[in-house]
């Protein structure tokens, strides 16, 4: 992250912890300079990109102060919810969401990768010249059914920043980490079985659960402390439960993050019940603070927890390269594999491998992880200027999505529909569980570079709040 | 196809009707040019070429002679089968099979797709460089559900070939063939179903099948005339059969080609049932004779026929890129497809769009089906020199798979066994059925180039059949 980009980062915080009000002055550029031992300049150019960002104003000869615009936004209210299990069936409105995915025109509110400016597109080509140059009739083979052993020795390495210690042959590489998910829930339940999964969750884990006929049990996903304990005990004790899929880093669509204490209970309750866990873990590499998020993986000692992820939201959407840790249910898993897509694409396999190894992956996520911060902060500050009263948003430490709670008399699906007339993709809030929940609730993702564009689209969806909660 | 090719198949042509009998005198170098209408020297280098592969030898001062090691083939008897609907379960056997897909120790009689110097791998490379240079982006985003538009495009150009007409909205972009299947498969049925398929078919068919929990039901596949209609008939009147899997056109493993009225009379036969059909294409374009044969699909008037092919046996096994037309069922199958693996990695996909466009492809099948018909013809040629009396063997007008039927001591799981020792992959008859049918056959792959390793291979082979059949 560059320091002006810290300084950015800090002013942010000053205003969303309500240290700085609105229409207050902005500590001056020496003091600044001074508090956070940076110079000047880089001071000055932090707040005329605030500036311009606008986020605060210069006054002719007063300084820098927060735009009168900005209040503080409020955390969304956790759902209260009896335990229920439903049969899963959400699909029409889900496919409408979808077609924004893949689509150019619609403004990218609504899909959560990355836009093209953030992907490392010309370094993954570069290593595809050459690989086509030295290499050029293995990108025509067929990958082993397991996938590239290269890429799978570099995701062992890698499993030890995310608390466990795995081989190559731990991984089975799949096509994204949705057919990661698939394949675990074809391998680990039947046709009426019921699944724990948070609520909210990724509308897609509903969509799958529909197509296999699965029955769904949401347990609460809190925005500041994700899934408690007592809740998942509490499930598993009133249902037959055959497996979970739950998303503990960073939970699209809440940001909610479950404390390591809280996944060891879990991992620990499931395991004394020996009930599977799927552990959705593609957001964890989008961490804003420090250090990454551990997993439910590492306390695993049965071989039960099947960590899913991918590349799709960090390097290569379009390459379809993900990966499962199928533990003891690898050979049925391999199967499965075997009978839907055989094999993964090998051109993508392959790049990623080398993007890998050259350790050029972990820079660009450094990179990664300081803009989508930034975007974060930035739109979860507009989002106080444009929103009505009213409007709660999540504060998020990682990941790439922002939960909206708009007042109460905002429908989310109206206005998904209102926002896709305007060009404006966003994720209605009732498409996350299977119950009449988050019915006031969208999902705007922080993947798009911040431009004018962009800030015209959310205040254009903040007018369309205002007019749907004023009719 | 090069002048001195055709001279070569003309004479192997000899031998195989029996015109040429073994030891018999070759018609001489000025005979044949005159004969064919081609130059001294193409035949001279036709029966060098033909020398140098074992299947004829020179005299001096008399000419070229027939090797006396050579007999004809008999074709494979058709077998004689009940109908039965049988729960299908095969797979570790399959298992062990497919660890050779992919696998570079063995020698390459065990795969069916075109080994890399058939396949056009620099051609795809200097595309896949243009693209990374002037569209490294898009590389990386996500395709949609229903696959590339390019891409599709191009696909509906083509299907007048296959004597149908389309639009890109027909299309689905699947995962390989098998998704296709797959896809279908998940939308025309549910566990416990009856699917009618040939016999014998190929394993991953039945893998499919098992892994979804279906029964299947084989009506005979007969090598010189395909499926009956009047089989189809009784397999109807018998059982309740939610859908066939079909492949008309040089079906995998017995090479057998239905003939187009079979073909309108099979769909007929369905339609009025209003049962659907999934109909394997794949190997349609690599048609030895001058025409590609029909399809199913050209027949089909209630959107009941899903064709399912792909590039994996013509130009990029490791771009995993096929395609489907779902007809009536499109809706339930693009929901099948995002909630499984989503969208087609893009790569592949944009590289194979302008590889169409640009008008290669055709030229490279052109090359591509020359290639094979005459390493068919070749090994064919090599299975009458080197196996044991009472070997039969198939005589494809199209494909790449021999199936050869050894004697009936021999036992093919033993013989896969014996050869996988030797560092050769086959195919076990017993894996292409689900009863206990072609217990001594083997299928043989012609997708490899023929070079001493491949002879010398064959010649084991051959070996092994001897040892086994005298045991």
């Amino acid at each position: 992250m560059f320091r002006y980009q810290v300084v950015e980062n800090a002013v942010i915080a000053l205003v969303e912890s309500g240290a700085l009000g609105v229409g207050e002055k902005v500590p001056s550029l020496r003091t600044m300079a001074t508090r956070m031992g940076v110079s000047l300049s880089t001071v000055s150019q932090a707040y005329l990109g605030l500036e311009a960002k606008g986020i605060i104003e210069s006054r002719p000869r007063s300084g820098f102060f927060l735009r009168e615009s900005f209040r503080r936004i409020p955390l969304p209210s956790r759902a209260e919810m009896s335990l229920e299990a439903v049969p899963v069936s959400r699909n029409q409105l889900i496919l409408m969401v979808l077609e924004t995915v893949g689509s150019r025109e619609q403004l990218p509110y609504g899909v959560i990768c990355p836009s093209d400016e953030l992907l490392p597109g010309s370094e993954l080509a570069k290593i595809m010249i050459r690989i086509c140059r030295e290499r050029p009739a293995e990108l025509l083979r067929y990958e082993t059914v397991e996938g590239s052993l290269d890429l799978r020795r570099q995701l062992a390495f890698r499993s030890l920043d995310a608390g466990f210690e795995s081989t190559p042959g731990d991984y089975l590489i799949t096509s994204g980490c949705l057919e990661a998910l698939y394949i675990s829930l074809r391998v680990l339940t039947r046709p009426g079985d019921t699944v724990l999964v948070q609520s909210p969750t990724y509308y897609c884990f509903l969509q799958l659960l529909e197509s296999l006929g699965l029955r769904a049990v949401e347990v609460p996903s809190c925005p500041g402390r994700g899934i408690d304990p007592d809740d998942v005990a509490r499930a598993l004790d009133r249902f037959a439960v055959s497996a979970c899929i739950f998303s503990p880093n960073y939970n699209n669509p809440d940001g909610s993050l479950t404390p390591e204490e809280a996944k060891k209970r879990i991992v620990e309750l499931l395991a004394a019940r020996s009930i599977p866990l799927v552990e959705d873990d593609i957001a964890s590499d989008l961490h804003f603070g420090p250090r990454r998020p551990g997993t439910f993986k590492q306390y695993d000692r049965e071989g039960t927890v099947i960590l899913c992820s991918s590349f799709s939201k960090t390097a290569a959407p379009g390459y379809r390269v993900g990966w499962m840790t199928p533990g003891r249910y690898r050979e049925k898993a391999l199967e499965v594999k075997a009978t839907t897509s055989v094999s993964v694409a090998s051109p993508g396999q392959m790049v990623l491998a080398e993007f890998l190894a050259s350790g050029r992956y972990d820079r660009h996520l450094k990179r990664l992880r300081a803009a989508v911060a930034l975007q974060m902060r930035t739109l979860r500050a507009h989002v106080g200027e444009y929103f009505p009263a009213g409007t709660r948003a999540t504060d998020p430490d990682g990941g790439a999505v922002l939960w909206l709670e708009l007042p109460p008399a905002v429908d989310g699906v109206a206005y998904f529909h209102r926002a896709r007339e305007a060009g404006i993709g966003v994720a209605p809030g009732a498409i996350f569980t299977t119950r009449d929940d988050y019915a006031n609730c969208v999902r705007l993702s922080a993947g798009g570079v911040w431009d004018e564009r962009m800030k015209d689209g959310l205040r254009c969806l903040g007018e369309i709040a205002f007019a749907m909660a004023t009719q």
